[in-house]
């Protein structure tokens, strides 16, 4: 524990409180979350997390953002060692792998919880907009490179990767909400890319 | 009242009692909703449902199969009077409309969060996967009747089908979570339709 004179750094003390919320939500998903269950997950005091935030919907935006500027710059580091189809393709088998750890599934369960929360809930309807805008970028940027490598036809970049993120979207959401047999999505949202999108497509 | 003698009749307290539930669900969500805010808008006594169902949740499982039963019902109506591609064309529209009303608006913002609850919850997991299991089989009639119709190309209609359906329950739920910009998804369906699907597309 800190001293005063020498206090915990607070960055150090966000990252630890993000990491037993990421824990937490695995565990309890959004609507059963409590700051005192991300305490048990934290190795000091809970009442240091009540310090840092006034709540848990305070706690869980920020925790949304910190994934969101990290999703960011993993972006960033990956953008130019692969060609727009291979690209893609990383994207789809990150998706719909079929093996999944129950670690994602869990967090994908409470992603689906967090973004319930934004049908009545401005402040995460303001970081969902956000989210949904970050991704539709990286994927319209996928899209852009492909037609300048003349691999892809002329079609509207941000209008393909607006399709391409509600699809992915939507099979994640569908993953943790139901048991419908998403097998062949993969196939079909390539044929699309195939069909739509390659130069020498069908 | 009901005498005893004369009983009321029971399908159509039901009925009276899932019609408060949908006003209820529209006003409040799913998080926020409670029997008692159902009685809100029942005109009986609001003991009535307390006696039809053990809690909210088997009351809103009760809705919800109900909804499903009456969704099935309309397109056996449906199923002749139009070709495969101006059926299609009904669905967008009917999805991607501008002039939803605040309480189609509302009503969606409580499926997203029903379905939320289907994260954790076995029976309402096993409700959408019937729910989604029905609107994916309807979709893929259409593209079946298409292919027999010589208009649409010799794809895998369940495999299309379950892109379709995965995509506009991906689109339903962004528009009530999310204020990324929809309104060139549309126009990409139908271009996926054209691509993909139509014997004279691209």
């Amino acid at each position: 524990m800190s001293s005063g004179l020498f206090p915990d750094d607070p960055d150090e003390t966000r990252i630890e409180i993000l990491e037993a919320t990421y824990a937490a939500l695995r565990e309890h998903g959004y609507a059963d979350l409590t700051i005192d269950r991300i305490g048990e997950h934290f190795t000091k005091s809970t009442s240091l997390i009540y310090h840092h935030y006034e709540g848990k919907d305070e706690l869980l935006l920020d925790f949304l953002s910190f994934l969101l500027e990290d999703a960011q710059g993993r972006s960033v580091e990956d953008e130019h060692d692969a060609d727009a189809t291979d690209r893609l393709e990383r994207v789809f088998e990150h998706v719909f792998t079929q093996d999944a750890t129950e670690e994602e599934l869990a967090f994908q369960r409470a992603m689906v919880g967090m973004r319930a929360q934004a049908t009545t809930d401005d402040e995460y309807r303001t970081h969902f907009t956000e989210h949904d805008r970050v991704f539709r970028d990286q994927l319209a940027a996928i899209v852009r490179d492909g037609i300048a490598e003349g691999v892809f036809r002329e079609v509207d970049p941000v209008q393909v990767a607006t399709m391409l993120h509600t699809m992915l979207s939507g099979a994640m959401a569908t993953q943790v909400t139901s048991n419908v047999d998403l097998s062949s999505m993969q196939a079909e949202v390539e044929a699309y890319v195939e069909s739509r999108l390659l130069v020498d497509g069908r």
